[in-house]
């Protein structure tokens, strides 16, 4: 360790001697860091964190940064952002996470999983195994999303919803939580993406909508009921449009 | 100070002593921090710029970007960008400018405003207190915001906007102002959303649109025209829905 | 150079002499540098790459980001990133690339381009002089865009798309490769926009759709069909309007 090293590096992390850890890297307390893992320059890794065997963490990537209320304790009391230890931020075996992501405090990443660049995810989001999620991607917090699922770039995935296993999400598609756009009051709650469900690029889904097993939801739709199974949904607003064909998966 | 610090950090700076100074830190010829403020690693600040006391910067912030004619001298004279003063960027006091935000010089930021990460605002913009700027939001620059202001993740601004107070802007909704999309000559002019309006999740507003006082437009709403006060306008294209309920405020 | 300047710049990158290289700046094996370049603080610029002289390279961007199997290959054999050459970068003279932007190995751009911030652009993606991209834009590689192109902030161009000359693309517009979303077997292919045409903003254009010669798509249309040249189409779904008067270019 040469001397910024030394500031930058807390010496209470845990760091597997098998890891590669490149320049310009932040680690705080009550950080683990175990074998093969690779961080990349510029990354920052506050504790608690847990960084299991054969990840990688991508270019100024920030893993466990604060939530809110732990953020406002740091900046008033002037804390050293490494010396604070936050809920513990979890990320699996063989996972890549691109350059630019930022993923908070009690975030809790399966084996396996893949992300684009400049992603965000907020706390208490827990993420299964084997699921991608595309650059610039968005999740809010207090969300649970399966195994296998397909998060394509651009998506928005807000406060409070709940995405089953094998789930497409194409491009830029968002789902909302506030149905009166804060003009009434209302408990927040986003949609429930059951398995196997497939959703067009760009399309919106409302609050509290359910989108049942195996349904298609076309590009551009506007979604403002629940469907049935395997329903084909498309339009603004949106309408059935028939069943899945039988020779689709 | 080490060697590297007094690279980084302009001597002519005025930095209160209460502010805390991470690591890795730019700072410009022409900045004054006041007490009380927390730069995090790796943020960048370049003069003139005026962060007034008790404001949190987020990792990696750039402060004071040139604008486009500035950018282009100091390439061109190969100027250190430490030793260039553009037009003030002034951050007010008790802000929370999160991670990865970008903000041009002659940006003016009141009191007690709170962004998400990965802000980009360009240069001549004022927002009022209390505002809120959601994570990836976008704001081209020439407009004014006002105050309570909450703006959701991944919202477009354009150039030449105007924003009232107490404005809701659902996630992802955009202002336009290219009415010929450069096919037709045009002076460019975004749309003017009066107070208390609320705009849907995904929406688009044509450019040079009135939204007028307590309209709601719908997620994912193209609005080609003005509405009157306390519309409820839907659809693509838009059209009227009804009047806003009485039980809604 | 200085300790912390050694380890970041390898020493067989060429740089010239008359380049503004600053400090915190990676430089990798198999870069080469011409004349009148300026790279900001925090760049990361990875082999084999290529700056043409008067190029400007903004804060913490990174260039030629190693594609997937080459990122593979660095984290499982734990190789130093500025160690590995990755297929050629190559940016052409002139060109303004903003902080943040992250461009792939294997990405050409051409003579006078401009970026936005937060650009990403990924492998195989050629770009034609005197375009510009806008901040947040989103290019997934084997791609080819002409000159003279004016794509706006937030644009999404998957994998597999052809971009003409002269294209106007409108903020967030979003073209798309997938038409079953991956539940039936089907070969990605992105629309084909031809020359002179107008996207409006945050329009959606369907998989292996071509958008012919002057057509203007309105802002929000779902288009799923081909259009003839000189069309007007709006809606969702998108239907023929009229075509372009004749006074509009």
């Amino acid at each position: 360790m040469n001397d910024m090293d030394k500031i930058m590096i807390n010496p209470e992390a845990q760091i597997d001697e098998g890891a590669f850890i490149d320049a310009l890297v932040v680690i705080g307390k009550g950080v683990k860091i175990e074998k093969e893992v690779y961080i990349s320059k510029g990354v920052k890794i506050y504790g608690k964190a847990l960084i299991k065997s054969g990840t990688y963490i991508g270019e100024d990537c920030i893993i466990g940064h604060p939530q809110r209320a732990h953020l406002k304790e740091i900046i008033s009391q002037k804390k050293r952002i490494t010396d604070f230890k936050s809920p513990m931020v979890a990320i699996g075996e063989n996972c890549i996470i691109r350059a630019g992501a930022i993923l908070y405090s009690e975030v809790s990443i399966g084996n396996k999983c893949e992300t684009g660049h400049n992603v965000m995810i907020r706390e208490k989001t827990k993420i299964d195994a084997n699921t991608l999620i595309g650059t610039n991607c968005i999740i809010d917090g207090n969300t649970i999303i399966g195994k296998n699922v397909r998060i394509q770039t651009g998506v928005y995935i807000p406060l409070f919803s709940t995405i089953g296993n094998n789930v497409f999400m194409g491009p830029f598609c968002k789902l909302t939580n506030d149905k009166y756009m804060m003009r009434k009051k209302y408990d927040l709650i986003g949609p429930t993406i059951e398995d196997n469900v497939s959703l067009g690029a760009n399309s919106v889904i409302f609050p509290d909508v359910k989108i049942k097993n195996g349904s298609i939801i076309g590009a551009g739709a506007i979604v403002t009921k629940d469907t049935d199974e395997n329903d084909i949904i498309i339009g603004n607003p949106a309408r059935f449009l028939k069943k899945v064909p039988e020779d689709w998966k």
